[in-house]
């Protein structure tokens, strides 16, 4: 296997003016949190599997004695006024050459199904704990952004770059003709931010109509208040590292 | 030469219902002294070698003088019931782009040979010596399952990724309609555990019903003891050091 | 996207006996300011764009909340006696064989439109911050070294290897019978060198009959020199160090 | 550039059963050493260049003014019984996938001269300064293991494996049908060997019946002998070190 290789799964004929909600692991873990709390709670089926050459050379052991593949996968929302294509993974690809060619391969993938917007989900590291949550956002469309920005998100603030498919999808689907997004859930960075991702599958529930029990990602936020707490504690103790220059510098570091 | 070429030895014209049974180099070295075993205990020639860009730029000097390339090679015993494929190496891929080439290259060749099951040996280290070794294993298939836990094969206990051939040819296999296992010997991790690979040897001669003599093999196992034993002296020492985190985290990862 | 890609962006039928001209990072960032100079001093429109899988995997976002990638820029300056196309861009490919596949395609882009000769600008550090900064080259054109020694430019000087594109463009460009030159202002090889850049941007107006206004690049010559007496204070307390013969060893090196 | 690419330099009809004999760099240089001596003194024409995406991304400035691409070349010597390619260059591929490419594209070459034979030459590293060098070897044919061993070349004593070019070469050609042999005379290691190179370079003038003058190298290796008392003066104060483990796994590391 030397290419990146989509596996179809389910038989779906056309789909209705879909969106690409992207949900892949990077910073906060927001991303995969929102991909998988959406693919669960819509009960979505999937639509199609990617593996790549360019992820880990590893195989899962799963709980039931199976083997599983390292693998991203498109699962499927039919939506009353738009089909939501979600996609989720275990990985990205190792390296820049990979994330550049599994990001093509997903475009062509997408566009074969008339794609007709690009939004991805990351978290923005801020280095602290803020109690509200911003949401801020970059486009590669004017439209886009008055949609958006109508709902509160912060466009022109977040600064530096973007790693990974994140910023890849929407940038290179732009060169293709489809314009695209990347939200990113304001967090600490330092660990897995469930009330940032509950900020985001609020703002993506009002965006996309959609109906989504937030309950249990409730009680995640729950969870991940007390780590919070447990972070603020050692962040007091270790207050003068945070405001090192090297630690400044990550802050805009975001996936 | 830019890809993984397959150079054919033996002249064969249609194998019987033919197993691939792969010894390469992992954790405790199991598998590779398993494979080797059975190709010296089996008499079973050369059936092909593979040589890839993706392996080290060496060559192996002889102790005959001769230069010898990197290679995996796949040796061929012809059973009552079924032909069996050994495939063992020096090394493997050394990163994932080739990991995913070599093994495409391997499932094509094999599939030519009409190959109707792939089992794949290993490793599971646990971090510590168990007087009685059991064999882990996960599969793509529950018709194998029920085989192999019928001898005692223990599923679903195994957690964590296998890094390498041992996952990727079943995973990759599956996706071919080939069924496929990875066995795993349990095992310390820190030496080449022969005691483990003997137990996988009896396991691999009965589920194929193939009479192996063992008596080089309780020799490689006594020496093996020995090992042990020093190993242990060595642990006891650092007891401590065997359990901080990092080293937990070691033992799910395996070959 | 598997392979590196340009994007025309302005529609020219032909170009006047066109140089290039690049200003990529590298020592001393002379390149990088001084093609960015060139670039918004000559109003110069973007001719195209080039982005690459050896690029890093990342997007920049902008002050407007845009999304932009990575990318090298082309851009066009139609001068009286001859066209400029002056080469910017964020970075530069970030292995060998990306390096290689860049230069490639910019060949092939340059050649289209009959480049007649390939200079590129980069820093030569010298470890000192010497008064008069010189102006250093290589070229693989024996009339080129002849014109521009009469613009004091010394040659057989410099010594060790040039890294990246600004050696690069001009030795493969000499093999598809392109001419060319690297010319690299002496600098200290430690900070933003604009004094530097400022001799090379006049080199190149009289070189290329160009009218420059120098009074930007005076204001941030300025700063450089406060920035020059803040390093020489620091050079002073570790002039030990800077003597050891590993950062002799770096002096040769530039990009 | 995607590809190495071999540029031709002299129009050859037809050569005379021709052998390859390699000076590119490794252990001791004495490879470098031996086929640059051999290029000066049989004042052989340049036949190729090769160059390559895996070799690094640099060029180097020549005390001339010039630019010269990294690169491995191909000399040609006419000799009375047979012809000799003599490759020498200034470096080796970076990495596995290079190193195989860059060695099959050189048989491509050498296979359209019809070369009938592949003789590398390499160091071997035995960690110590012996008064005799030995000259050791290995080789895929018996038929010029019995010339060379006529010749007081000693096989079946070198143990581990040779890295790069002089394995891969005659490994690699074998499966092409040409017979090879890679040489090794014996070195310390740690500084470039004349005295070692010398007795090559007389065994090769003795193999291919060649007139060489040793003048030059016999000066090179006063040199080296000088170094070589450095050195023993260092390894007396260093004996311990020598003697580790460590050490001692790195002299069966040669190129």
């Amino acid at each position: 296997m030397k290419e990146t290789v989509i596996l179809e799964k389910l038989k779906e004929k056309k789909l209705k003016n879909p969106i690409l909600i992207t949900g892949l692991p990077g910073i906060g873990l927001i991303g995969q949190v929102v991909g998988r709390y959406l693919v669960e709670e819509l009960k979505a089926p999937k639509l199609a599997s990617l593996i790549s050459p360019h992820f880990p050379h590893q195989v899962f052991m799963t709980k039931k004695g199976k083997i599983r593949l390292i693998k991203n996968s498109f699962f499927l929302f039919k939506g009353k006024k738009r089909d939501v294509i979600i996609l989720v993974g275990d990985v990205q690809a190792i390296n820049s050459v990979g994330q550049y060619e599994v990001a093509g391969k997903m475009l062509d993938y997408l566009q074969k199904w008339g794609v007709t917007e690009i939004l991805t989900v990351g978290g923005y590291s801020t280095g602290k704990i803020s109690d509200n949550r911003r949401i801020f956002a970059v486009t590669t469309s004017e439209q886009l952004r008055a949609k958006f920005e109508k709902m509160g998100v912060i466009f022109g603030e977040a600064k530096g770059s973007i790693v990974g498919a994140a910023g890849l999808l929407p940038a290179l689907g732009s060169l293709r003709g489809i314009p695209g997004s990347c939200i990113m859930g304001e967090t600490h960075g330092g660990y897995v931010d469930s009330v940032s991702a509950r900020g985001i599958v609020q703002l993506l529930a009002k965006y996309l109509d959609l109906t989504i029990n937030l309950k249990r990602l409730d009680e995640k936020a729950e969870e991940s208040k007390k780590v919070i707490k447990k972070v603020e504690a050692d962040l007091k103790k270790s207050i003068e590292t945070q405001y090192d220059s090297s630690a400044k510098g990550a802050t805009s570091y975001i996936r």
